[in-house]
């Protein structure tokens, strides 16, 4: 055996949760389910899935209602989103719960018996504290660590890992500026999301398909909180340290006017998933550049031709004519745009 | 001992790697450090971090060049940029060896004795490959992963987390389409990164101020590919399908014709790491407006005033007004811009 090696980790997976449902004393099945793996050890790190501490808080939305008046309800903002071949738009939000993600986070699969939607609590740093609380009833260490788990996609990468939703008793982020690497340079940036990693790694012995509902972390004791740490909020960056506030898209389709999430995202059209060609994407653009402008324009032609902008009004037509201009580079197309007034055959470009 | 019980995981630091020099046999000095640890085992996936796979194969640009020239030398695009206080510009670009990830991925720091700036393999997958083939060259059984780590940060989360950069023989991606969940409801787009979630996990007992290269992941037998595997790179989701391929700044920026990383935008200015108050904001976002429009058309006015936009061309004025609002907008500043025509005092908004 090579588990107890200076420094080593091992992730247990937490079989023997039972189905959950609203009002069950959640800690106690943990406890009970922990009870084959030994207990709960100090300087554990318990992971639940968010999913079950949903389902015992009765986070339920019914059956019946519309899924993305669900999905703005639980977000705050909306950072990007795309028409659905079935009619609909899926949506990436900064989530009610705290992270940026898909569809606030609201979960349609394995939701159980009860059927409906599953939300995210709204302050699950207080839920997981909660929970820690309930398994120290239970006879836990009080220095335990509880983490709760949601999945996510992310930019850049394919795939879904977990992250950090929630957290009691962790430093979730190890920070490292102001130390030395080993060489004695200083280290400027680094600090390190000890939560989320800490969830990725709960994730390798957890499945999905199993339906393992939590996994024990052990051998972190040094990353241990004594007062409970910052929680997982603290992980969340939105706002101007953030690059990425919205997709490329929506950054240009908001800066004419069309913000993702509004009526007149919608009016103006939401991309599609799937890939759209040039004279969809092109319409598109068109009608984002006319979206609040003065009525008396007229554009014409087509993202293979190119677009002419009339009007009598040359200024409007200009502001057309930029607008357009933009729009199509949001869309990614590349077409000439030429102004053409009222008497006048020239083109301005 | 809990390890070994159905289903755990088990994360090993390997201690013991000397300092790397260019040309020296990476596999060799892990064999001897791993001996210490009862060499590897069939199934298991061993991490390595990418600088000391770098600093063997001396992939290492000389100290005296301007990182700036080697990031943009190292990346494909860039697809966010600001300007540091020092008068430096940081970058986050899609770089060369595969991610999209902050200045290329270049790493000055804990590069040795050997001082430079270290970059990354070009192929990490075949860096990774060929660091098997060492391993079983040494005598470690064929059936072992081998994943090179990196670290990078990502939009929306505070803190680092370290990601798979080159991978052999491990299932990247745990593809769960076309699978039910435990409730018999099709899982419509789960497909799990197993590969980051791996080298998540074993940063969790590399650490950084340690100075470990290299961790064991024992117990994901079943995540082994027989023939390599897709490799690291199937995981960089770029192109079409990224909806994040451009920073929220730069995608309005490039829609305006000052795309990252060129001189372009470097004539209008990079946004600041730092926040800058609404007049150096706009001040820039009239630089944009202007960008490549015909001369003949002048800007006046202030954040806090609004802007007036002159020229005698009146459909020329049209165009610069509405190319400023959409700067405005994507500098987030709120200031009202008028057109003023030449022997006219009246305001066209």
């Amino acid at each position: 055996m090579t588990a107890g090696l200076p420094g080593s980790v091992t992730l247990l997976p937490v079989p023997g949760v039972p189905e959950v449902r609203a009002g069950d004393d959640l800690a106690g099945l943990l406890t009970t389910a922990l009870s084959a793996l030994g207990d709960l050890q100090e300087g554990d790190v318990l992971v639940v899935s968010s999913k079950v501490v949903s389902k015992a808080l009765g986070l339920r939305e019914p059956e019946g209602r519309a899924r993305e008046d669900l999905v703005l309800r639980h977000s705050r903002r909306v950072v990007a989103e795309r028409a659905t071949p079935a009619g609909g738009t899926t949506r990436i939000v900064e989530a009610v719960a705290g992270p940026v993600m898909a569809a606030a986070g609201l979960d349609a699969s394995n939701t159980g018996p009860d059927g409906g939607t599953l939300v995210l609590p709204e302050d699950p740093d207080a839920a997981a504290r909660e929970l820690h609380e309930g398994l120290v009833r239970h006879g836990a260490p009080a220095r335990v660590a509880v983490v709760l788990s949601d999945t996510a996609g992310r930019p850049w990468r394919s795939g879904q890992t977990d992250l950090a939703l929630g957290s009691w008793g962790l430093r979730v982020l190890d920070d490292l500026r102001g130390g030395t690497d080993a060489d004695g340079r200083p280290l400027a940036v680094t600090a390190r999301a000890v939560a989320d990693e800490v969830t990725a790694a709960a994730d390798l012995v957890k499945g999905k398909l199993g339906g393992i509902a939590a996994a024990v972390v052990r051998g972190l004791t040094d990353h241990l909180a004594e007062s409970g740490g910052d929680g997982a909020r603290s992980l969340v960056r939105t706002g101007p340290t953030d690059w990425f506030g919205l997709g490329r898209a929506e950054a240009v389709r908001t800066a004419l006017g069309a913000a993702p999430g509004t009526v007149e995202a919608a009016t103006v059209g939401i991309p599609s998933v799937r890939p759209e060609d040039d004279e969809d994407r092109g319409e598109r653009a068109v009608r984002l550049a006319l979206l609040g402008q003065a009525p008396g324009v007229t554009v014409t032609g087509s993202a293979a031709e190119g677009y002419a902008v009339r009007s009598p009004d040359p200024v409007l037509a200009g502001r057309v004519a930029a607008r357009l201009e933009v729009a199509l580079a949001g869309e990614q197309v590349a077409a000439l745009v030429v102004v053409e007034l009222a008497g006048d055959a020239s083109a301005d470009d």
